[in-house]
C-alpha cells in the first residue's frame, strides 16, 4: 500500500477481547492491522479513546503514503442502526447503551465513521473476498460467545426496518427451551454458542459426569472454556463430544430454518467456534439434511468460512469503500 | 372493464378445493371471478384442462372487450420454481410432482403462463393493494390446511436459490416437537395450520376430554374441521380455546424468528385460518412480545390482512403485470 493516490478505508472491528484497526484498499488487501486490548468492563470513554487513538494512527499511516481515505467502518457485536449511527446494545460493551457512536468518534477525529454489525461485515467480506464471490445470496452465521448473522439478498445486505436485521442467534429453536442471554427461551443461540457449550459443560461437571474435564476443573470450574470442551471432545472424550454434538444437532436446526425461509445460495459459519468446525459441521449438516426439502437443500451450499479473523476489518471497510463507489461487487 | 386499448393479466388461483380466474387491470381491479371445483383427487389432466378452459373464456371476454392480455399469473400452493415454469410439489395437487406446468398449460392456451406460489402472489397483492402499500418490506404468512409465505424485501419478492424461497411454515419451533405434514418434526405448521388445530382438536376428542365438540362429533370424528373448533373457541369451549391458545402461542414464537431474522416493516395473516384471527392474534402477539428485541419489535406491525380470498388471483395477476411494465409499485 504505497502507491500515491490510491483509495483506502480504515476497517475497524471493536470486540469484547480486542480493538482491531486496519487499512483496507479496493482489492482487498489490508495493512498490518493495530490491535489494542479493549478496555476492560466496557468503559464507553476508554474505548472511544482507543477507536480514535488507532484511527488517528492509521489516517498518519494513509496521509505518509499518499493514500486517500474514504472513511472508516466500525464492525461492532450488537444491535445497531448504521443508518442512524446508533448502537442500541452490545452484549460485551455493557457501556455502549443507546450511545450515537458514529457521532461521538467523528467529533473526535477527522474521518466519516460508519457503524456496522460485525456479523454484516463479516458476511460482506466473505460476499466479496470469500466463499460468497459471485453468489447471489448468503447467510454468514458467526459462531462465538453470541450467535449473530449477515444476510445477503441479491447482492444487497439486508438491513431491515430497525437497521438490526439479521439476528439468526434468536430463531427460535425450542420454545420452551434452553434460557438465552436474551432473556427469552429457546433461541438459536442458547443452544449452538460457545456460552451453550461453557454452560453444558460447566453443568455436566456440577453433576459429577465422568469426563476428562472434571480433574483439571474440579476445583475451578469457573476456568473452564468452550476451547477446553472442543478440545475433550476432539480427544475423544464422550461428555464433551455429546454437548458438542448437541451444539451441532441444533445449529442445523437453525440451517433448516433459514433454508426455507431464505434458500440462499451459501451459508457460511464463522466466528471462534469454527474451531470446532470439524466437530459441528457433519452431525449440523445431517441435521439439516434430514429436515430440510430437498429440492431447497440442495441449491444452499453450507460451509466454514475460510475467512481469517480479519473478515471483520476487510467487511466493514469494503461496505465504506462500495458506499464511496469504489468497490465493484455484483451479484450474479 | 369495458375500455378499449385497456391492457390486463388474467389471474389464477389453483387451490385444494377451488379454480379461480379473473381479469385483472394495472389498477388492480378484479373481473367477476369464475369459479370451478378442483378436481378431485389432484388429478393433473383434468386440473390442467379446467384452468385451460377457464383461461380461453377470459381471452375470449378480454377480446370481446378489446382489452389487451399481457399474460396469466397463476398461484399454486406448492413448491415451485417460477422461473422454470416447474411445479416441484404440490400438497393439495397430489397429481403435481416435478410438473412442468408453465409448458403444459402453454400448449393448450394462446397466452403466456407465469406460475407463482399462492402465499408469494398473496404477499405481492398485499403489498400492491393491501396494507403493504408503501412499505419497504413485508412477509405475507397464509395459514391454511399449511402455511405458506411470501416475502417482500426493499419492494422484490425473495425468490432465493432454488426459486422457492419464503417456506415460513417450515421454520422449526420446537425441535423434537409434533410431527409435520413434511415429514420433520416441530415447523411451525405442524402447530399453527388448520392441519394442526384439527390433529389436537381429535386428540382431544380421542382421550375423552369434556367439551362442547363432543357430542356432535362423538359418532364421526372425521367430520370435525378447523372452524368448528374456532366457533367452539369463540363460544368459550375451554378445551376449543386451549386449541387454539397453542396454535396461537407457537404462531408467535414464528413470528419473533421472522422479526429477528428479517425485521420487516410488516407481517401480516392470511388465509382460512384467520377467520379465527380474533382469537389468534392477540395472543401470538403477547408471545412475540415476549420474545423480541424491542428495538426491532417495534419497526414491525403485526396484522390480519384485510384482502379477501381473492388476494391471490390479484397478486398472480401483478406480477405479471408489473414484469410487462404495466404496473408501478415502489418502495418507500
Amino acid at each position: 500500500m504505497r502507491e500515491t493516490g490510491k483509495v483506502a478505508a480504515i476497517g475497524a472491528d471493536l470486540g469484547g477481547t480486542n480493538i482491531r484497526l486496519a487499512l483496507v484498499d479496493s482489492e482487498g488487501r489490508l495493512s498490518e492491522p493495530y490491535r489494542y486490548p479493549t478496555p476492560p468492563r466496557g468503559e464507553a470513554a476508554a474505548i472511544l479513546e482507543t477507536l480514535a487513538q488507532g484511527i488517528r494512527v492509521l489516517q498518519h499511516q494513509a496521509r505518509a503514503h499518499g493514500i486517500r481515505l474514504v472513511g472508516c467502518g466500525l464492525g461492532v457485536a450488537g444491535l445497531l442502526d448504521g443508518r442512524a449511527g446508533l448502537v442500541y446494545t452490545a452484549p460485551n460493551v455493557p457501556g455502549f447503551q443507546n450511545l450515537s457512536l458514529k457521532k461521538l468518534l467523528e467529533e473526535k477525529v477527522e474521518v466519516t465513521v460508519t457503524l456496522e454489525n460485525d456479523a454484516n461485515a463479516a458476511a460482506f467480506a466473505e460476499y466479496w473476498l470469500g466463499a460468497g464471490r459471485g453468489v447471489s445470496s448468503l447467510v454468514c452465521l458467526t459462531l462465538g460467545t453470541g450467535i449473530g448473522s449477515g444476510i445477503i439478498l441479491e447482492g444487497k445486505l439486508l438491513r431491515g426496518a430497525s437497521g438490526a436485521a439479521g439476528e439468526a442467534g434468536h430463531m427460535v429453536v425450542e420454545a420452551d427451551g434452553e434460557r438465552c442471554g436474551c432473556g427469552a427461551r429457546g433461541c438459536l443461540e442458547a443452544y449452538s454458542s460457545a456460552t451453550a457449550i461453557l454452560r453444558d459443560a460447566r453443568a455436566a461437571l456440577a453433576r459429577g459426569e465422568v469426563t476428562s474435564l472434571r480433574e483439571p476443573f474440579r476445583a475451578r470450574p469457573e476456568a473452564l472454556t468452550a476451547k477446553d470442551v472442543t478440545d475433550a471432545a476432539r480427544a475423544g472424550d464422550p461428555v464433551a463430544r455429546g454437548i458438542l454434538g448437541r451444539a451441532a444437532r441444533y445449529l442445523g436446526v437453525g440451517l433448516a430454518s433459514l433454508v426455507h425461509l431464505l434458500s440462499p445460495d451459501l451459508i457460511t459459519l464463522a466466528g471462534g467456534l469454527t474451531a470446532a468446525g470439524d466437530l459441528l459441521l457433519p452431525p449440523a449438516l445431517a441435521e439439516l439434511t434430514g429436515r430440510a426439502f430437498p429440492v431447497l437443500l440442495r441449491r444452499t451450499r453450507v460451509e466454514l468460512s475460510a475467512l481469517a479473523e480479519t473478515a471483520g476489518m476487510l467487511g466493514a471497510a469494503g461496505l465504506v469503500l462500495a458506499d464511496a463507489g469504489h468497490l465493484w461487487v455484483h451479484a450474479r
